[in-house]
């Protein structure tokens, strides 16, 4: 059987990763969704293995030392990544799996997975994704400006990626992603 | 302004390259399909320019001597060929081009135009393609034989080839055509 092919799909913070995932997940059935693990405590409903693998900081900690995680990072004090195991046993019974993560993350990917492909995910413009930032609401100016200059940062880091996908209507940056997904399938 | 791409489609004879062009050439209107130079004698209506280039063979072997030719071919006594100004040309407006060719030519082009995109349509099987030439209807079963050993040796230069498309349904054909057409300008 053919093995499935690794897509990354990353982007700056705020330029609409999780909303195009989402829009793609209710268009596309062939594709499976990276599970994460995460020490963070479960929330009510959330189910272990579907939601997220739950782990012990302890145990998470053992993972990383393992070399068990394609990726992963701190957040607010709780570690997220993704398993190289789910990852590994998707693709070998002939699925496409998808990460959705941040750049830091994707390059992390690359260099464990350089077989992945990777696409990122970017604003028309630098003006456009501002209002995204601004249209969050809570933040004031200094925290947005902080938060344009990690966007210019990651956007450099475009470079590194097999794809760049504009998301200016989420329909089309699917259309975009479900193309680049036939394409590679169809590579020699 | 963004230069346009170039896509070589190719296959074996018989696997219905014509059809499958003919068929994308309905849905796709951002695509513009090459015009061949040839030395035979323009049918009533076709026109100059439009369904061929019509050159004496003295121009022909002139166009070859000073490689205006991206490829080229002698069938049944004329010669046939890919103008490289017009595929410069409309490459330079911003606009995609698309060649259907045979399988020698397309590597002519492939020596001339490294940057060019070359997809291989593909027989579902081998069984299939001797179905569609004996389908033609014509031919006895030698000259069968014979085309299908061509074709064998066809489909071995698919390796030299970026994609290869299944032509098992016109229309998922050419939805991977597209998805090729569309992933490709993602490309960094």
């Amino acid at each position: 059987m053919r093995k499935g092919l690794l897509f990354v799909l990353s982007g700056p913070s705020g330029v609409g990763k999780g909303t195009v995932c989402k829009a793609l997940q209710k268009k596309t059935t062939d594709l499976t969704y990276s599970v994460s693990v995460t020490t963070r405590q479960p929330r009510l409903g959330e189910v272990d293995g579907v939601n997220y693998f739950f782990r012990s900081r302890e145990q998470f900690l053992d993972m990383i030392e393992n070399d068990e995680l394609l990726e992963y990072a701190e957040y607010v004090g709780n570690y997220y990544g993704t398993p190289r195991d789910f990852v590994e046993k998707t693709l070998a019974e002939g699925k496409d799996i998808l990460l959705e993560i941040e750049v830091q993350g994707a390059l992390m990917v690359k260099e464990k997975f350089p077989e992945g492909i990777f696409i990122f995910l970017t604003p028309p413009s630098l003006e456009e994704l501002k209002d995204r930032i601004r249209g969050r609401g809570t933040e004031n100016d200094s925290v947005i400006d902080h938060r344009m200059n990690v966007a210019v940062e990651e956007i450099a880091l475009m470079q590194h990626y097999d794809y760049a996908v504009v998301n200016d209507e989420i329909d089309l940056a699917c259309q975009r992603i479900e193309s680049i997904i036939i394409a590679e399938h169809c590579k020699i």
